[in-house]
């Protein structure tokens, strides 16, 4: 027991403030014979010792990954602590040195708070729902800015053709978006680029030709304005296109060129038959920056600050944010915050994000961990629910907790296979998979097109035009009921999140804001079940139990819920003084023929 | 078993580029029972996988820390891997979502290497011997500069009192270090400041008159540069004096002062009984600076750049620099290797310090982790071997490899007792801490005095007078050889390091560098030993062991060490081609009555 597997450093990973008061601790421990970890705390110039319970992810069964919050009546600063670590036979304490059995001398320290060391993502992101729009696919709306050869709307998209859509197409179609009730619209690249997907830029200080001009776009900001939705654009910094002046130059004038030292070429002539300089994926018309090169670093922050100054922009989506000098994401983040204070950066990642969001480069990353463990779990169905729930904690433990509510969860992009086409078709698959997404903490997005039931293999098939002419309206009436729900619930918006360990196949959480609690079962098997649920006194405490009859209990203080196979139920309950008021909100989606 | 606990992050902490086509990659693996772990990696867009067997830091023991180099014919990009862990019963594979027993179908990634991912240290400071300098109490080299009053050289320091030490006398007392062979000075703080320490800064653009002018300062680096030595100033760049102009003006004018957002202070005017503002360490004579503000940043990125461009100092010591806003450090860094690409950044921390060190802040730390371990071993010898040993792989884990050759690795500080006093005035003790130190991968700083002899409790009365007037010349020329071996090793100064496995005791390691290695032994014990060693064919292997009776075979593939209580050994094997030479660069010390 004296090797007990503990892991904390006292570094930013594992302690950092959530403002000037509040320290956030984290530990992980391997162990399940663990019965609970303690922090004990003091500041080193004072006689302050106190001690600490951490809590953990899970309401009722195990998890590995603990936390707890220090609040203090200044600034946080020169605390020492060391943890306890308890089981049913021994106590045992962890220091910088390992775990012993007597108290230890050298302590862990967290030693001042600057504003900087404070992590903040702008305040409407959190818990927002978001769109993202392929323009191309999107709808037409002005034929006359179409490229030379487009094909006829509901073709089959390949690598190569147009189809027509535009920011106008946006502007017409708005009723459709924001009657899904989304609140933030991201789009994929729009600046001046060669190709329908214009990740290979030619002029990030232009609009697309095709797509319309500077005053289609300020007239799409003025839109969502007034309907007080969000617009996110896609700044594709880690490379430029092969076609853009800076490249060209390189092409035509070698060492000459100005531009040289913009990109990573190994002779003294680009050679664009055997490549000889460095492109994205070995991508010829995808050249990749240098940005130790400090007029490249001065363009593309001239770039960021330019969109957000002339037409008002929310945020950035930051293509491939991995690939990129993350000395550079410092200073954009440093120059755009300055700019406007709530403006928005999601990176790109698709593994681990931790060294995007310290605090120093994004809010937020595109959370592919999210979708990795929706689909093993709902739409293959080849990870069992425990294993889900630690899939879960595992990105929540790595990311910085002022984060979760801004993860960018998905189901699908323009990068991956649409994900009702993921679950093969099966309808209950793909909407226990939306309820989890939009029941769960971050900012759900819903990749255009989805809401509408549409299918498409991974790209470009992906990207198929937006099918207005075959709407499934049970579909977009199951997205708008569950947006809807998410949108009256600030428990679901900003509410902290913990398992509930059902003893079964159900997956269930809790989440809590103020008065309100929502619990939500998630029956992702083929077996039915029926759960006793008894509220205990303490505001955080569900006590959750199966039974194996149909006791139809139901009283103030405990519920009984029916989870036939494939269903779900979400439950809020929220207290008034003495007053406690169960709901089933989500019954009302139950009844949209669920099970087909 | 399939819960083998294994720990790697797709992130910089644990795979990072040496230079643009190698990549370093690390895994901790808490289990006994695992014999070797390998990595499988591939470039995602090309068919080339390939296998590596990882290393770790013991030669033939065991130990938790696992690493290896990927070398590619290319800027390292696009890697797909995932490890292969094995034990004698079973292969487990490691993939981002866990352990396994089937091949793992998501993989760890690292995906882009840019040119400020690779983090660069100067390259003169590797493996270089430093000294630190009290400067109050080295030498008073010009009387005429003298504060009002001085104690007597010689008396007891307190936290007042002055004794005239200058920069004139560091110049004339030049000979003694150089002859002891150092190769960096660092002075504590220089600047204008009221204090005999000097951390509550006045003008950081002056010398304080009591240690000289301008010119002093131009003198003593020009004395430096003719014996290739370098100079290191300390940054106090956290806090500023309570007499400065700065915070003077805010206590007299309060909000008026254009000053007030230098600090933070809680209410409209400062109270300096009852403090209302942060000060280090609640001691009111340091105010704390807030480098939110802009003008705090540019003031000492001036500050910075002055003493580099005016004086050509070589690097900065910057003091608590786990206190300082993070952020500013990363634009100090930026701006600093800009003026002078070889400028070397020391932060100092007394807790881990891998937040200062990923490659956007310092290049290095002051490593009180050394100094932990070596007292709990040496001094105090409350630690056996094996925990020593972990102790140090603990830090080299924690610490990227480019940074292990510039730890700057100390026995004590003018913040400590010194290291003779923690040893209770056992020599034996002290000179087994001084091998290790100065026969260790790092930085090893002597804090002045120590080569004497001197004794001296914690601060202040570490601060004592350089008793010039009782050299101890065992310890002096103890010192001076040990220095000089190290200097004419280049294994020891850039060698890699490995623990030996002695199975006593006998504490040992291997450092090799081309054709060269040393392999030092240290028996901290009051046991004597004798081990037998064997040079086995492949260059970094030696089998070492303990013999009981004293076999005196000694060949040119094997040797015999004759260890006795509180004794060492460090021998040199060189390679030249056929060739094998094997000497006993230590015995000279030992000559030296190491054993009183």
């Amino acid at each position: 027991m004296e090797n007990v597997n503990v892991t904390h450093y006292d570094t930013k990973d594992y302690i950092y403030p959530l403002n000037r008061n509040t320290l956030q601790v984290k530990i992980k421990c391997e162990e399940d014979t663990v019965s609970s970890i303690y922090i004990v705390y003091w500041n080193r110039f004072k006689e302050d010792k106190r001690e600490s319970k951490l809590e953990h992810f899970s309401l009722n069964g195990t998890c590995r990954f603990y936390s707890t919050n220090l609040i203090f009546d200044e600034s946080a600063k020169y605390i020492r602590y060391y943890f306890i670590i308890k089981n049913n036979n021994s106590i045992l304490y962890y220091s910088p040195y390992g775990i012993s059995t007597n108290l230890p001398k050298k302590y862990f320290e967290y030693l001042s708070t600057n504003v900087n060391d404070i992590f903040t993502v702008p305040s409407w992101a959190k818990g927002a729902i978001g769109y993202q729009i392929f323009p191309d696919r999107f709808f037409n709306g002005n034929v006359e800015n179409d490229p030379a050869l487009v094909e006829k709307w509901g073709e089959s998209p390949n690598r190569e053709n147009f189809f027509g859509g535009d920011l106008r197409g946006i502007i017409e179609k708005f009723s459709h978006i924001k009657d899904l009730g989304v609140e933030i619209i991201y789009l994929t690249p729009i600046f001046h680029s060669p190709s329908n997907h214009k990740y290979d830029t030619i002029d990030y200080f232009k609009v697309d030709p095709s797509f319309g001009d500077i005053e289609d776009l300020k007239e799409l900001v003025r839109v969502c304005t007034r309907y007080d939705m969000k617009l996110i654009l896609d700044g594709v910094f880690n490379h430029i296109g092969y076609c853009s002046p800076q490249f060209q130059d390189v092409i035509h004038n070698g060492k000459q060129s100005p531009y040289w030292d913009w990109f990573y070429i190994e002779d003294d002539v680009v050679n664009t038959d055997i490549l000889n300089y460095e492109c994205v994926g070995y991508y010829k018309w995808m050249p990749k920056l240098n940005y130790s090169n400090q007029e490249v670093r001065e363009h593309f922050l001239r770039v960021g600050e330019y969109w957000i100054k002339e037409v008002g922009i929310d945020g950035w989506r930051l293509d491939v944010a991995d690939e990129v000098d993350f000395t550079f994401w410092q200073e954009f983040r440093k120059k755009m915050k300055s700019i406007e204070r709530e403006i928005l950066l999601i990176g790109e990642t698709w593994k681990n994000g931790s060294d995007l969001i310290k605090g120093d480069q994004m809010d937020t990353i595109m959370n592919y961990r999210f979708r990795d463990a929706i689909i093993e779990y709902f739409a293959d169905r080849i990870i069992q629910t425990k294993s889900f729930m630690d899939r879960i904690e595992n990105f929540l433990f790595d990311y910085p907790v002022m984060t979760h509510n801004v993860l960018y969860n998905l189901l699908d992009s323009h990068d991956t296979a649409r994900y009702l086409t993921t679950c093969n078709g099966d309808l209950d698959r793909f909407k226990l998979s939306l309820i989890f997404q939009m029941t769960f903490p971050g900012m759900p997005f819903v990749y255009y097109g989805d809401e509408i039931g549409m299918r498409g293999e991974t790209d470009p098939d992906c990207r198929r035009t937006m099918a207005w002419d075959s709407i499934n309206g049970d579909v977009l009436e199951f997205y708008k009921k569950i947006i809807n729900i998410r949108k009256n619930s600030d428990a679901l918006k900003y509410g902290s999140f913990k398992h509930i360990n059902t003893n079964t196949e159900v997956y269930s959480f809790i989440r809590q804001y103020e008065n309100e609690s929502v619990v939500v079962f998630i029956n992702n098997s083929e077996n039915d079940y029926t759960l006793f649920s008894e509220l205990s006194k303490a505001k955080e405490n569900i006590h959750v139990e199966r039974i194996n009859e149909g006791n139809n209990l139901e009283s103030s203080r405990s519920f009984i819920v029916h989870l036939p196979a494939n269903n779900f139920e979400i439950i809020s309950i929220v207290r008034k003084e003495a007053e406690l008021k169960i709901n089933r909100i989500g019954r009302e989606i139950l009844n949209l023929n669920l099970l087909n």
